[in-house]
């Protein structure tokens, strides 16, 4: 077997499969294993190399999904062609989501190889994540439901040369009409108490940040919850702030540890903590706005990222709706509710915050484009966003109940919590396992969770013991639910219980 | 006359028209005027005030065309109810656009009114536009020939539930397919060499500023061309970058200059200076590129902004086209040559930044929404970007010669200037004139052109000498041009010579 002589470690950091599938990788990048190339079947591998017929294909599935190989039916499998490879996943996150200690023939890859996957590292996520029968990720979002043909007839509507106006410069806050659906929108919804003027669209809420950096200043202390929302806590440390991690209980952000912690704003997400699941109590919530009213220039930044789903109990405002003193900057964006792609968030600045917003910032034309900004609106205005929201409760409540079903009888091992709102819930471990160690355990039985280190910022500070994962459920059907979570029961249900290794 | 008795300076500072306008917007704003209320004719108002007719007429078409009154057919004109008002083109701009000494009466109006003016102003820029007959505005576009069918029909195309991959999250540098195509034409129609790994794709050049200033640090020290791109200079100003306005000759920035300043850095728009008009020869290019090459951390940042747009000889290839040693940031947009209001823009890092883009800012998601990414991409590639282009190029040139055309019998008195490419052009009076009366005679006749002066960064510093003004063409029709130039030539070809008061 040309190119398959593969030296396996048993009992090295990685898996078999992905000794495996990184060896046979390495092999066609060195183009030691030739485009058009026939491989052994699954069958004939496992033989060759001594592993189960699963192991072996896991490490197809996976070089299947990456685009190395491809399967002919009634035919086997063939290595792709090199041309066709470009702009595919490349390998330095892939390779780091295996990554145990045996890194070491990842390290083999050229420079070439390295500037590649450098640069459309990020691009690969999706394809990377292929590789798993069921990848619990809590970032991703159900699209099959979306009403696509009513989007479609509104695009279709608005795209008439009458409409010439909407293809110039909007306003740099964003389009009026837009602004004030919004408004109601948040009114109704969220209890948020705010005029169009104070609402600013942008292309996501990273930029919207971007903009509060020229608001806040250049050189804020930042308290944030710990864990948090790491994307976040990149996005202030690229902006010189300093990043004060501040001890969470079971209310949310401790109101004490943020008051002692020196911060002069604090970035918070009350209604359903990420990825915590706390919701903030109201005692707490008052504590905070106590501490920001204490003294001029702080102020509450509130993350309202997935707050249109609650499936228990009456929805919980706003943190802006109990603040009277305009020390709220509330977040929110239709990247959950609509779709990541179309890039629309929003920010609304206390009033105390315009004048500055229109000295540093009215400058900068507006980021989001003034077609979608009026698909959008109609969107809304005719009941179209609500509709979508209905149904979509409706299917999110429906996958979160699935896995809580599902996961009966391991009550004893694991606590659940975060449940009854947003798109993801934890799972802690009451065995004083390892988060690597559950994390592993999953992925050997082809299933990705996310352990909570992963969102921790520096040491874990909190009032939680234990290890714990995160099982994002919005994107996957109820048959993925359904095969998830019943491997993590086999693998996590009995002790060494992998069953492929 | 309830309200309308107003106290005209026949010599201050301001217009006999502006004055009236003036005084009934804030009676109107203080509720003296009340809505509903009914205003005299413009006969009756100009026998009262014991101005001629016309005069009163361009009071009530400013107050019209701001939303403050209505005409109502048969019957006159009326105060707008308040309500009617929100939203609307607010006042601090407006009063700057005819501020001469004379702002006492706009600095009474109040508290409330000056927040909602700062809040609404740039939103009403359009609205205050229309109060001219012919406004020279040099950032407007053509829209009436935009093809609006072909690009309903691939947005038809493309929104169905099959394609929902496009609705979840993009590559943070942009869509790698629009990439490609970017890459391919910036190749083949500005010269630029570069991989899709070094395009990134964002919301506008605004925003890809932003991300240059993560990429390039928090300190630059940035030399600028003066007159420059104002916008450009305000965003760099908000990055605490020390700007150094850099003197001009008639081959562009002066590379003698810019060494002296100690820049680290240079703005330049080598393909046609806005505003000037200076087309960049190949001699002074190889200085500046010199000069970047001689320490490192040097780059020039090359705003190719309306480079489509040429009308005599050849094309001129980009400055990145001659840059061997990786020193220029090429940044372009779609928004001159599909629509302002697509916010899609782009930039070209030379490979030594993409390593340092990959620190600092591979974490910011992309800002243009993938669906929208995906129409462009359909567009371009099907050959309708190109066929549009070169529709509006001969729009445009028809536009540009006319204007020139329309222009004849001048030439004693003004100078021309930065005509062939782009889509405005410069007036240098050659009378001794200042420019302030020049734009203001202008006024008088309803005709807005820009002094050179707003785009300068403090004393000017170049080689011409006299006043100029700039008027660009590309939104008038036909029309507007022909009326704009006969009344530009009626109030400058005969010294005093104001038609209107």
């Amino acid at each position: 077997m040309n190119g398959l002589t593969i030296t396996l470690r048993p009992n090295g950091g990685k898996h078999l499969y992905e000794q495996i599938y990184e060896h046979i990788k390495l092999e066609i990048r060195k183009g030691k294993l030739r485009s058009g190339e026939r491989l052994p079947s699954t069958r004939s591998l496992a033989e060759f190399l001594q592993v189960s017929r699963g192991t072996a294909e896991l490490a197809y599935e996976q070089l299947l999904s990456e685009g190395y190989i491809e399967a002919r039916p009634y035919r086997g499998y063939f290595v792709c062609a090199v041309e066709e490879l470009a702009g595919l996943a490349e390998t330095a996150r892939d390779g780091r989501q295996f990554a145990g200690k045996g890194m070491e023939t990842g390290n083999i890859c050229n420079v070439t190889e390295r500037a590649e996957s450098r640069q459309e590292r990020r691009c690969g996520e999706k394809e990377a994540a292929g590789a798993y029968v069921c990848d619990f990720s809590p970032n991703a979002i159900d699209m099959t439901a979306f009403p696509y043909a009513t989007w479609k007839k509104i695009t279709k509507n608005i795209l008439v040369g009458a409409n010439s106006d909407m293809f110039t410069y909007s306003c740099p806050k964003g389009d009026y009409a837009l602004r004030e659906t919004i408004t109601h929108y948040l009114h109704t919804s969220r209890g948020v108490n705010c005029s169009p003027e104070q609402v600013i669209i942008g292309a996501g809420n990273d930029y919207l940040l971007m903009l509060l950096e020229k608001i806040l200043g250049r050189h804020v202390a930042i308290g944030m919850e710990n864990p948090t929302y790491k994307k976040a806590y990149r996005i202030f440390e690229s902006f010189a702030y300093s990043i004060l991690p501040i001890a969470m209980d079971d209310c949310g952000m401790s109101a004490e540890a943020l008051r002692q912690s020196g911060a002069e704003a604090a970035y918070v997400m009350p209604s359903h903590q990420y990825p915590m699941g706390v919701v903030m109590p109201i005692g707490r919530r008052m504590e905070l706005l106590k501490w920001a009213g204490e003294k001029e220039g702080r102020y509450l930044i509130e993350d309202d990222y997935d707050s249109e789903f609650r499936f228990k109990g009456k929805p919980v405002p706003s943190l802006q709706a109990s603040d009277h003193l305009g020390k709220v900057i509330y977040v929110g964006t239709f990247s959950k509710s609509i779709a990541p792609a179309i890039r629309i968030g929003y920010m609304v600045l206390p009033e105390p915050l315009l004048d500055i917003y229109e000295e540093k910032c009215s400058f900068y034309s507006n980021t989001v484009s003034g077609i979608d900004q009026r698909i959008l609106n109609e969107f809304i205005r005719n009941g179209h966003f609500e509709r979508h929201l209905n149904r979509m409760r409706k299917i999110y409540r429906d996958k979160h109940d699935l896995l809580l079903n599902e996961w009966k009888g391991m009550e004893k091992q694991f606590r659940t919590m975060g449940e009854n709102a947003g798109l993801h819930l934890l799972l802690q471990d009451k065995r004083g396992r390892r988060e690597e160690e559950l994390v592993r355990q999953a992925e050997s039985a082809g299933v990705k969770v996310y352990g909570l280190s992963e969102f921790c910022v520096g040491r874990r500070m909190s009032c939680w013991e234990g290890a714990m994962v995160i099982l994002g459920y919005a994107s996957l059907s109820s048959g993925q639910i359904s095969e998830g979570i019943h491997r993590l029961k086999q693998v996590w249900g009995h002790e060494n219980g992998n069953i492929f290794i």
